[in-house]
């Protein structure tokens, strides 16, 4: 028997060491996830050799990203997102048909309940910013119309805040309404152009972004979650392409089939009838929704309901 | 181009994308370890597939960790020692040539300036416990012994806590001490039969364990750091090969090569020579010391530089 199947540490064996005290582990699911990452893990230290000092940095690291977390600041989820791990996670949970719109992450700042508003109210409480109307069509995968679906819309101020991050200063719910599409599947309302942003950069997550040479903006974006009975319920944005950060979401967010060219429209009729400045700003951009039926692997689904039961 | 290529994110190749953001990292070497850490995260979550729930925990998991540690507790480092990782940073920074004593953790527990003591003195200032007697020879690795080396040793009381854990309770310096050998390269001194005891359990880390089916001990051990001139300083245990947990130590410390005999000796003559209860026990551990010359690989070391320089 070699030392390892003994049970004593040796470096070239390490991984089957540390996985094979985990077999008496109760939760399979748990256990499975366990030998990945231990896996993981070792492989990454035996590539990158860190010193013990490096270790240290590591461990200190971690140590001020998890006491950085409040109620209302989630340090780790920061650099999950940072690291593309956020998005890599909707990904998995969320692949699509072809031909059916793409998701992105949620984001922190969605509200539940927002009010349920009448087809084409202007969402922007504040008067800030420059105007801008969206509207377009929901369909499903095979082009028919999808009449009465939900959307439900946020997006942030012209400075760069959501409401819930200025309460008090911006209205509440500022840019957020909930709108259904019409008989001919068609949805619009009126907002603002949004803004790029920062992530909160002053922690932990901020100061590894800086060494990494890396910024933390997100590029202006709408979020919408978009639902209807019978279809998978759609999480995602649409970019105003155009943005300087485009090409460099500190969130990594940004997928091509996402991107929304928002143009500027001179025409006093139709500023005069959307009751806007003029000129102002338009983007139409449809959605395709899937098919409720064809949702993500039920081998996924299955281990999560393993972990969902040890939990309880 | 391809969409990733332009910054756009994509399931199949979102490493590459994430990876791509840090291209304008001034630190090469953080730059390396980034590129490796994000390759093996998106690897692991590839693999595992969480759900959006398990992901959630995670964040959950290593927030509560950051969240327990003090300046007297370290959590993180808890978790680094109960994955092998500690185990195996250790191992990669303490490389030996063949024949030369192995290297094991330092363990949180080390204090500098215990009292240099005269060989043979009994380091058990509370008297708990069944005495016992340390004795070996230091040598180089031609097999010829070193005089006048540093032995800097320590353990834990009968109760299984160090000095250090019990402040008050225990007597300064309780189980620690420096020695040094002689002329031919003998070292010994009297102490206690060590005890296993637990890492810290009640925190993230020791439930951990438990959904894992681990338990939380260490086998029975004493500390060394060994160095003289001329020699690589080898911070190690010996082991009490007969103890319960000596193959399924909770940090991984056991190597094969670190075990050590502990016996039973009932003569009369030795316990009143040793002023010992009768029976009382004995343990015989030589040591190899590795030539300074056979350095940790000098390429590390150079990244190593480059961090601390980094880091100034």
């Amino acid at each position: 028997m070699e030392d390892h199947e003994k049970g004593y540490f040796t470096e070239k064996d390490s991984e089957e060491v540390v996985i094979g005290r985990n077999k008496n582990a109760k939760d399979e699911r748990l256990k499975e996830v366990m030998a990945i990452v231990i896996r993981k893990l070792h492989e990454a230290v035996k590539e990158i050799e860190p010193t013990q000092q490096e270790w240290f940095e590591a461990i200190m690291f971690l140590t001020r990203t998890g006491q950085m977390c409040t109620d209302w600041r989630q340090e780790f989820i920061l650099l999950s997102d940072t690291l593309g791990v956020s998005m890599l996670v909707d990904a998995i949970n969320h692949r699509k048909p072809v031909g059916a719109s793409e998701s992105t992450v949620l984001g922190p700042f969605y509200v539940q309940d927002a009010p349920e508003l009448k087809a084409g109210t202007n969402i922007c409480l504040d008067h800030k910013g420059e105007d801008m109307v969206i509207s377009g069509f929901v369909r499903d995968t095979t082009g028919r119309p999808i009449p009465n679906v939900k959307l439900d819309v946020w997006q942030t101020n012209d400075d760069g805040f959501y409401d819930v991050q200025q309460k008090g200063l911006q209205p509440d719910f500022n840019l957020r309404g909930v709108f259904r599409t019409d008989e001919a599947g068609r949805y619009w309302f009126r907002a603002v152009k949004p803004r790029f942003y920062p992530i909160p950069d002053d922690g932990p997550v901020g100061q590894l972004l800086g060494k990494l040479g890396r910024h933390p903006f997100r590029p202006a974006h709408l979020h919408f979650i978009i639902s209807a009975d019978g279809f998978q319920t759609l999480t995602t944005h649409i970019f105003d392409s155009t943005d300087q950060y485009i090409d460099s979401d500190a969130v990594f967010g940004v997928k091509k089939s996402l991107l929304a060219n928002i143009e500027r429209v001179t025409d006093l009729v139709r500023s005069k009838e959307l009751e806007f400045a003029n000129p102002f700003w338009e983007t139409k951009f449809d959605f395709v929704l899937a098919p409720e039926s064809e949702a993500a692997s039920s081998e996924r689904t299955e281990r999560g309901k393993v972990i969902a039961g040890a939990q309880r």
